[in-house]
């Protein structure tokens, strides 16, 4: 060992899901949108003035952060752009999580939020779900430093019930709590609004799923312009410059594009109530998901076995090797194309095992 | 003061060069390349798929690196891809600098330095630069924990002279030392051949000078396959996808079109030694500056007000309200044309202040 290395960070680094190289694959196990960005994306790439990216590009993010606040009917001072929610929650938890005692969040849940607390070295508490994945508000009422929670969850797809999350951050007016809102949009009440009610509520979105921009790396924070200008104040401390002029392009065209993201999104919603209703009839069973996936699992069949069958013909899926939800899969919503191609491979996966529906 | 902000981190975050909006500004602020990317940028924003945005990028960026591993000779195992070389310090400062003593770097050089150092809690001692700006390596064999030095030093333009840099690393086997060569296409010499012979030395470059990119955010590090593995580490506990899929497919057609980036560093460099010339004769001083800019003083006038006057001449340079560099102006070698007219107005300048040459 070189001596150097007693000074590296000791950290566990997040695991995205696998990005397949080989043709013909259907790829259910990242939660991307497979409807292509908005029309007028391509119109930026048409026009784009090559030279100008010899500059660098508006620290501030003017543009994008006015747009996306006239879309959100809020003030530009209320928005903060990155580059995806991940960097946006990683500054978020850098920001925020300063006092020493633990940060909560779900047991089950986007698995990023320990690495991020790792990573910075922040104390952290998860807290167990119920049995069918809701979130106990009294869980969320012990001493803390912050509070992550997603909604719709990931990977339950399940929403919140109403009043459950203002009544948390209501609850902690000493903690910044972040709601991580990256599937909001397939169906589930965004918790925007609170914004004005509450100086302490954080609300996290991108763009890498309803807006089919995974590619371009845009996510969005949302709160009281006090608690963006900390937000802020970081990001100007870690990188001046993180969003390049072809992404503030993008997703301007895009967030100005409101009829195509709710065709595309209607799209998805209508697709993944079809697979829900095909999966329950071959033995599934699964939370009522709002997001753009489903996190099922199968009366006999074990996860494991269906997700390396399913990976044998060329269909990707996302399986958890961890406790409490290695019996699931989660299954990203494709077209209706790629997911009769789905229902179907699992049903002959199922007939070869020996179960008949 | 809202009870949550007690756990907000404290910054004193990094000011970048003003930006202006207005149109017909000589802009010599902020070291960009005055000429446009590569003709092959071009040609990727013609031939992009825009479907393809939907997906996430490649975390590993693996054809990048393996496009920078060839033009370097060196092996992809060896190269780290980030948002510009702002975001590969930031992530070199947080994976290596983590051991209590100080961190060690010049009293006069890029100022985010200090900013990493404030973000990460890291302690640091600036070293002074001799009185002609020039790096004393016994400044450099006290206790540390990491070692970082420009090269060309910012915003002096200086070069190292021959094997200084070695010294430095070799002197400090239990540090990671850093060499910022974000401005060393310009003349300097690399201390990338350095990379094969000692595990501690990550080399930093950016594709926002040389390569006219600034707008796209690129930058690079080069190291042992051990170093590199570290900073990935903390990288993907941070943000799994830093690199969109239209930067790094600008990125690739840049480094690959070596022909038009050596045309204009050539361009660049003799315009800057032209500039030099005319800037003597009417009375200013600086380092033999090796970069694309240069850290000039006038022998009679004010910085400051050389650097007001400029600006109402809509020509924007760099002027430091700090102490042993606010006698100077860092001036952005622009194109010819660009320069021809800031020394006119310099002349004017100074003809309206009196001072004849």
């Amino acid at each position: 060992m070189s001596a150097w290395e007693k000074n590296v960070r000791r950290v566990l680094p997040y695991v995205p899901g696998e990005q397949p190289k080989e043709e013909g694959v259907i790829k259910l196990n990242t939660n991307e949108n497979p409807y292509p960005p908005s029309p007028k994306v391509r119109a930026v790439l048409r026009d784009f003035d090559v030279s100008q990216l010899r500059r660098y590009p508006d620290p501030e993010a003017a543009d994008l952060r006015a747009a996306v606040a006239k879309r959100n009917g809020i003030d530009p001072s209320c928005v903060f752009v990155g580059v995806g929610s991940d960097d946006v929650l990683a500054m978020a938890f850098l920001t925020f999580f300063n006092g020493g005692d633990p940060v909560l969040f779900p047991d089950i849940t986007y698995s990023f939020y320990d690495v991020w607390a790792g990573l910075f070295s922040i104390p952290f508490e998860t807290q167990p779900l119920r049995e069918d994945f809701s979130v106990d508000p009294a869980d969320y009422k012990k001493k803390n430093d912050g509070i992550v929670l997603p909604n719709p969850n990931a990977p339950t797809g399940l929403e919140a019930p109403s009043g459950l999350l203002e009544e948390i951050v209501r609850s902690n007016p000493d903690s910044v709590v972040i709601i991580d809102e990256a599937y909001v949009d397939f169906g589930a009440k965004s918790a925007l609004p609170l914004i004005r009610a509450y100086d302490n509520l954080l609300v996290v979105q991108t763009f890498s799923k309803s807006r089919s921009l995974a590619g371009s790396r845009i996510g969005l924070a949302f709160g009281d312009p006090k608690l963006i200008a900390c937000l802020n104040d970081c990001k100007f401390s870690f990188n001046s410059y993180t969003m390049d002029r072809l992404s503030l392009e993008i997703a301007r065209a895009a967030i100005e594009d409101e009829a195509y993201f709710q065709e595309t999104v209607q799209k998805i919603v209508a697709t993944r109530e079809r697979t829900k209703a095909r999966l329950k009839e071959v033995g599934f069973s699964f939370p009522d998901s709002q997001g753009n996936f489903i996190f099922a699992s199968h009366e006999r069949l074990p996860a494991r076995l269906l997700f390396e069958r399913l990976k044998e013909k060329k269909i990707y899926v996302r399986y958890f090797d961890r406790p409490r939800i290695d019996g699931h899969l989660r299954i990203t919503i494709g077209t209706d194309e790629e997911m009769e191609s789905f229902c179907k491979a699992v049903s002959a996966i199922l007939s070869q095992e020996g179960c008949n529906y």
